[in-house]
């Protein structure tokens, strides 16, 4: 059974890196669309480096070159590709110059195909950000590129915030890529306000739970211990979770992080709000390694993806495991149905 | 079936905070020896005391008074409980001025048996360090209290290390309880050798493995990417590695943080060395939240305890559950009897 992901729209699938495994977990995905129940989408790139892969892989997969509105129909009997436009030759494991403006034109068609209505949502493919910048990116990555485009195309200004799902726990890190001795100096109150609004408004608009709770993590060992180790949980948390608590937003802390994520925690809370990098994703990566998903809130559409990497080493040997890249597409086509109004 | 946990000898149980639920998780312990197969063990505290908590409990235990000698004989029909020589007071959940002078005598009596070698190891129980403190102890808690006393009473400086031990996952946190914000200032190469040279000594020693296997995880998000968040996976922590290996033990790393502790990761090491307390403390409570051990390496004896604390709000009310302190019990045990020249 393949469900329909918002009102018959297929999802839009980026090409990510092409010699990263990306395009072996979309072929792996699209063959078992019938076992996993997968909703219909279709990837933005080159028929002729898919059809290779394929041929590498030795998969015996049909491919048709389709429009995004003719993909849902397309996708019981082939992948849809949705042409790129660009040639493709990078082969698995090394990239080459088709590699980065074939990511980045991959994004933007997607982008483009879901802000005019054609695609449900996206779901993007790993990419290799040296790769992309050596093309000429100038974002930190998908996510803030994403953001970008929005702005420049509506003039909205949107902060997106990153979001590790999985059926047991959902976490987001307040911080995210930069160095734990800078932890201290960029946490704020108003920093971990906004992100809680929006993860706060997005669990209510598109998870569909009335009244979300949030968790939010201490920064210091047990949660500063009322101020012994440590200040900033007294001095800066606290003082976030009260204004949002005066919002009438469900946040409840800081609470000493390494008691957070036990199974009986667990049900405690729809998310876990935490300061920094390792400590939102060491418990999550612990628990759900292979399938837990990506997903961007604070966008104006629903953007998931698979929580791993181009694995160069691995690309075109018949290795790479498609578990988070189909539990990136059925979380996006949940999420997407559960909100038409965002799609 | 009781094992020996070291040539006969019992392990010794400190009493802990005695208005916390040391006494409970001990009396339930017992209760429990044949089921649970748990070694022979005493405790040093006020019969009277534990008497009444008993009482309280509903639970039908013999107590009787013995020495450590007699301890393993008198096991099998009756709690063995060697006499504090101080009377105790204070009720369930509220310390009184009783509570200090017991927790630190009976902590010292333990350590007085482990090292005439009358008791094969120590087990503690949990401790409320503030009432520790009002009762004139200068030590920041049972660990270094623990090497003070070794020191004092042989002259011998030891660096005691504290590991999480579960059957499935071992970690040492190099910094423990310190604000995040001055983990990069305490963390140096020197603190990092020092600590992985005295976790392969015990790994290999007491747990009797023969190459120990340490992994050592990164600083900063992704152990850095090669400098670009952040510098003390490269300059800090690897050169502390390459040291190690130099020596002879097999370390590894600084390794990405999130990835290294799902089942598959798991596998590949004896123990993970962590650089602050929520990187090491946040895995292994949400694997094994009931059933870690908190054990000392470096002592010249045996000493684990339970991971938990005081619990005061459930002290008395029989909601208290012995699992961890019997996991306790049983690993101090086991390392006793693999290592015997230790004890």
């Amino acid at each position: 059974m393949i469900r329909d992901a918002g009102a018959g729209r297929p999802l839009a699938v980026t090409l990510g890196e092409p010699s990263g495994i990306g395009p072996d977990i979309t072929l792996l995905a699209w063959q078992r669309r019938h076992s996993e129940e997968l909703p219909p989408f279709y990837v933005v790139g080159d028929i002729g480096h898919l059809k290779a892969r394929a041929a590498q892989l030795n998969l015996d997969i049909k491919l048709a070159s389709t429009t995004p509105r003719e993909a849902s129909r397309a996708f019981a009997d082939a992948l849809p590709v949705v042409p790129l436009g660009l040639p493709v030759t990078a082969r698995p494991g090394t990239p080459d110059a088709t590699s980065g403006p074939a990511a980045i034109a991959s994004i933007r068609r997607c982008f483009d195909d879901v802000m005019r209505g054609d695609a449900a949502a996206i779901v993007t493919n790993p990419i290799a950000k040296a790769v992309l910048y050596d093309a000429g990116f100038r974002d930190p990555g998908h996510t803030e590129y994403l953001a970008r485009l929005v702005k420049e195309n509506g003039g909205e200004t949107v902060q997106p915030v990153m979001m590790l799902w999985s059926p047991d726990l959902a976490v987001v890190p307040i911080t995210i890529h930069i160095p734990l001795g800078e932890v201290v100096g960029a946490l704020t109150p108003e920093l971990i306000v906004t992100t809680a609004r929006i993860v706060a408004d997005d669990l209510a608009n598109r998870f569909n739970i009335a009244r979300p709770r949030l968790a939010l993590t201490g920064l210091n060992p047990h949660a500063g211990e009322h101020g012994s180790i440590g200040l900033e949980d007294r001095d800066v948390i606290a003082p976030a979770i009260a204004i949002l608590r005066d919002e009438g937003i469900d946040a409840r802390g800081p609470l000493p992080a390494d008691t957070m994520f036990h199974a009986a925690a667990r049900k405690t809370y729809d998310a876990a709000l935490c300061m920094y990098h390792d400590q939102a994703l060491i418990p999550i990566k612990t628990i759900a390694f292979d399938d837990a998903v990506n997903v961007t809130l604070g966008l104006p559409f629903v953007r998931t993806s698979p929580d791993h990497g181009t694995a160069f080493d691995i690309a075109g040997t018949g290795s790479a495991r498609p578990n988070s890249f189909i539990a990136a597409l059925r979380l996006a086509a949940q999420l997407t149905a559960k909100a038409p109004a965002f799609a």
